[in-house]
């Protein structure tokens, strides 16, 4: 078949001086970063949503997108004619990696039983493409938030209905996730949440959710999905409360309901930043409970109120993220996976080269950034003699919940004052970071 | 002793008619509402932090208050006069409970033993005045966050002489709560949080904090004191990131260290607002893990980003709280707090009673409106009927986790769409909410 | 024709006692308040973009509304349908007024040429639908956002071919309002605006507008049109920096190009509260400038950062907006048009009704209310005696510029301090406008 | 007298590789950036209020700053004292100017009498100061917003005591700064807003704002000051609304009371955050009326609603920032005052500087990554070809505001569709920028 980016050939690492655009200038697959490659640190993915199904409309503004190889119908043709060009868009690019929802790849069909034999022929097509390709599945999920029939949601919608449809729904996609090798399997409620508490019995929709949340874990061991579950955090939009607000909020849903074990977060640097919190933030959250699965890479803007999903480009971000990373040690099943859009503007079809290139190259460079502030040892050395004070006996005895009010009191009332605080240093500290970047 | 507001008496009930701004037009304190006196529905406790120790002073601006009976020393005679004005104040306004931290009611000595004696002395003052007003303490609390040898932190200080100081303050604010009786007791984690991730190991400090929270609850169990624990949360300010940000948040963090059968949560709706949810949604947050202890009614502003302490005069707010506290069957230990400022420009002696009277008619008015609204029935109703589906065989099965994707699939299948969602009728709602104010 | 709401009759006042849905409890058109009806006091009008096109989708979802009469084709025919209805639904709900943009009540042909002649025959079945009716155009525009011709903005695109192409459909805009008999004009800048200054030059940008509003005005004196232009002020969305950021940004580019004669503003509530400002803050600041035109009467989520257009039904809003409107003296061409869309889960078309009804009973007690705190006048004299220091012969002299600093500083020394400060008073004066409610 | 710092020499420029922490990496005082020194593009002002006055107190919290050369007395001792200590930082620091207000360098007196009094002797040590060090003065000002007396407002205060005591103020501050060569005064109506319009009259208290700068023009004419005026723009904080929220909204009231031709602004990027803008934007409004004055060199939080005045330390925000300044060819009379302060956990001396560090070496940064751009050439290449379309005649014939409607439309039916946008390329914009850091 016919390529749909002719003149675009594969991109190539170029080092920082080439001013060539369709080049990367700091991403290169097999250089060794920490004795590992940054293509096994970053593992880079490409969602199939935005990159070939974003169009560029919103609630505003019609579709810009110009894509000449789509006709832009819900027809198997179209479906099968768009994967093999994603799959020259991966192979262009040097990702490794894509993610999908069940109805972005195949279109509905008029009953669920049809839509899922269209699944069944695109799955079929999608495994092909990855053979060839040797590109892989980072996880898979099921959109249970686009159609009307979803409108008051899904596993918490207040119609039994919706919720039976979709467990059917998501059985399916679970099926398909674990036929293409996904790595791990994504639960974004979109719908899950609700918009006035005039109408919503919150307690017992949140209980479904939990009874639809065990349901998945059961049927995942049944056929023998071996890759973890993630819940993605967002706070708002398109519903005003997401009952997955956060990272914390997410976490305290699993503990509540038991369900800890079975899953782990798929943390997106947009949700966090709407949900007030910095990308780092919510990473160290989902660590400190062993449970950051993987990441959706983009970023928003710091001053609108809904999820802009663009491609990362701040330093500073990718950065941060970066020493999360390396610090949890690197993915297991998770990866990058660009969860972001060109811009409405950015309507030719280079802007998909364009803006994978800026994310991956902004990517590339925290990784690197984020290398050398391990190597050069002055902040976490800062911050190991910050807690110095913990590491006496004393310290370790309340650390291992064996002290006690009574043996600490009489200690406070002989040292009378605190006189032992140091600076805290953050404007040194900023400046440090800066060093690197 | 002379009485500091000489001119005012006693606020009675007047009337909604009444044209007497120093009269209830809605507050009868004796009034039966769902059979349940306004007095002991509502449970109005006065702060002292605000109502005596509040100067109006802020970051741009010196304390503009009045104060007639305060020579604003740190002195234990001072601190002895206030609690006499306190009492008269919490008199004239017919409230029955009061809240306050140790370091308000008490001057710090130069030392924690000193400090510790003074505020011996003090807490008699206060059970003497208890006693002979009927007053009682509502929850007493440790202030943590204000000296600066909390500058980074309390019970999540990187430096162990800090928590060691605050282990040792907190030991001794519980003994005097439950020597005043005090029906519960407040963690406000001001300091517990920080600045920028440069500096700070979250995870450690989480951990230390749960130990603290430990000692604590052993210390109560110890000395014997009934009431309950809260968490107050609050996202933001004065760090960048509270630990207990919002319900949610501190649920999460009681059941990761284990500590939920201790403690509930004291919800106040500024710090709601802040973390971007409306007060019932964090009511119910609470409710759904049967954990809403008690209310801190105050209210912000939509539109500032900082914790304003107003005064409740919002009716929404107001009959949307008593909604929920109405729903969970009336408070037990808890109580509504106005932790609420008057503003620097209400700087006279009298707006202390105009604030007061204030959120107090507008919760009166809350409780009536949310008990017609109980009563009338028809938001009850839309309810009921909007989650009917979920009384059915299958529904009923799925609510006790008795089934399964395989189940509910071939339901699905037949069902080949939903086509049984009714409009949500969320514009009527609101009307309808409308005609209970 | 057959009626599209056969089911549902002219909705009546019925009083507050009324548990009829489809009634009016609070607008009754012809009451007199302050002297004059409600209608004439309200002056409502619907719009055509959401009553009759919005259809519920929004960026993660699908439509939604069912609209029997509509087969959501953009065909002539259909669109004489919606004009049927629209106007059934005008009366039915005794609306006396509506606004439209160019594109919404006509489709778009292949050419410019095309789609003026296509307009041209729908402004014929408008003009008898006004004349059977007798209802009225409040105000016309041509919408410059949805079309990818402007994606990169229409006045002020960097492509003189989107400029040139807007310059003519404004043209034929302003015609088919003038033939109308269009009380106004409005200009709603969506595309207006950036989202990046890495590739826009803002000062030739708003140069261009301001060249097109000067043709603009220019034209309108030519043809006759004598209603005022409307500027709608929005700070983002769709764009990250709209133009016409606020009521003030607008008033300030008015001015500095000279324009202030031509224009005033219509204010929507949901922009001012994007803006970070309550809406009464953006009516004033359009009445300083003698700069209020009209009004889109609407609301937005306090907590969602994007515009969500909800029917108004907060009582303290109307309430506010009613007191700014009769304090300048009432509507002239202007009025209260409800640029509001039912939510995507009131997606039946009973819910029009429900909502318009919602948002006019909201508008009728916050009239209500603004007339009686205005006959109470306790508020107002309360206001009075807070500037009367300012009624002296200096207060008087300073106010007409007559007076210098060299007259003010011996009178400062001479007073040595100030000390005639009062009491603000604001949560008596909150308190004391709840009685009004 | 002994040094405050003696442990601290002179800070040098030593290069991006040194690791000495009391050193500049990037800030090179007399190295050539597009033919002027660093210290002449730059023009780095330290202020006194944050950096002598600041003691690190909080609405939550006690202050912590340890300055072990003040007393923290207001005393004329203390005050010159501190002056002593500022000049020596300001050399050590290589900081060329200062900023302060009349009530941070001088204690106020009993009565305004005795005010002006310690005003005029610190003045003469200031102007010592100065001739000794070289050391000028960038620019003063009169605070007007701390003191009870301006509760309500000063040039705003419904108290017209207040507005002729802030009359004297002013006056003899303006005669303070002429009289040490300052090189502009400011004015930030912290006070200069309003909590609620319950009590307040906008428009009244705008007109009193506009004779008061009136009155100020004229004193300025009359003593010969050739300085500019600055308004300061923030939205909010201390009050719910500023009347000077914003660049755009200062500008309109400027130009509403004939005052733009005395006035430029002062733009301070936290103050710009706030108002929900990028600094960059509120920086082209005023350079797009030729009112660039100065800026307040800071940076806030994105994610926290209050004025935090961080030192500046990150480097997209000081590029954007020298960008701005390099285009409308550098600072005349203003510069870049660090209005900041070290966050309250970073109490030690050393702290002040590690902080002017920090904010001068992103600054330096900030410097030389513009002038590599604007060198580059490529994305003012970009810009120029995106408006190429207007440099043609007709382009040109609109811009000179000598077309119309009728030319218009002819030329856009012909072209029947707009085919002619090209990709706005944000996301390649953004990678391309990133090459310069």
């Amino acid at each position: 078949m016919a390529e749909a980016f002719p003149k675009i050939k594969t991109i190539r690492y170029e080092g920082a001086d080439s001013r060539n655009p369709l080049s990367f200038k700091h991403y290169n697959p097999d250089e060794l970063v920490e004795g590992k490659s940054m293509r096994d640190h970053l593992r880079f993915a490409s969602c199939f949503w935005h990159t070939m199904r974003g169009r560029g409309g919103e609630i505003f503004g019609m579709p810009t997108a110009v894509r000449p190889w789509d006709d832009f119908q819900e027809s198997v043709e179209t479906s099968i004619r768009r994967i093999d060009v994603f799959f020259e868009l991966l192979e262009k690019l040097q990702i490794d990696y894509y993610c999908f929802h069940d109805r972005d790849v195949a279109p509905e069909g008029r009953t669920l039983n049809e839509s899922n034999k269209i699944l069944d022929r695109i799955t079929k097509v999608l495994a092909k493409a990855q053979k060839n390709s040797g590109k892989k599945l980072l996880w898979g999920t099921a959109c249970l938030f686009q159609h009307p029939r979803f409108m008051h949601g899904a596993a918490t919608s207040p119609n039994l209905d919706a919720f039976v449809y979709a467990a059917a729904q998501v059985k399916k996609a679970l099926e398909v996730t674990h036929e293409l090798g996904g790595e791990g399997y994504v639960f974004w409620g979109g719908r899950e949440g609700y918009f006035t508490l005039l109408n919503t019995d919150m307690k017992r929709e949140l209980d479904h959710l939990g009874a639809f949340m065990h349901m998945a874990v059961d049927y995942k061991k049944k056929i023998g999905f071996k890759g973890p579950f993630y819940i993605e955090p967002k706070p708002k939009e398109p519903t005003k409360h997401q009952y997955d607000s956060d990272a914390a909020t997410c976490l305290n849903f699993l503990r509540q309901y038991d369900l800890l074990d079975h899953f782990k977060l798929n943390i997106e640097t947009n949700h966090a930043q709407i949900a007030q919190h910095t990308m780092q933030h919510d990473l160290e959250t989902a660590i400190a409970s062993n449970a950051l699965g993987s990441i959706d890479a983009n970023m928003g803007d710091w001053q609108l109120g809904w999820d802009t999903d663009q491609f990362p480009t701040d330093l500073y971000i990718t950065a941060h993220v970066m020493l999360c990373v390396l610090k949890m040690g690197g993915f297991k099943t998770g990866g990058l996976n660009f969860d972001a859009k060109v811009r409405r503007e950015s309507f030719e079809p280079d802007d998909l080269f364009h803006a994978h290139i800026a994310g991956m190259d902004t990517f590339a460079r925290g990784l690197k950034i984020a290398a050398r502030i391990r190597q050069d040892g002055r902040i976490a050395d800062f911050l190991r003699q910050r807690y110095a004070s913990w590491e006496s006996d004393l310290g370790k005895k309340i650390e291992q919940g064996k002290s006690s009010f009574e043996e600490l009191e009489p200690i406070a009332l002989k040292m009378g004052e605190v006189k032992t605080n140091r600076s805290g240093r953050q404007e040194y500290l900023e400046s440090l970071f800066n060093e690197f970047i």
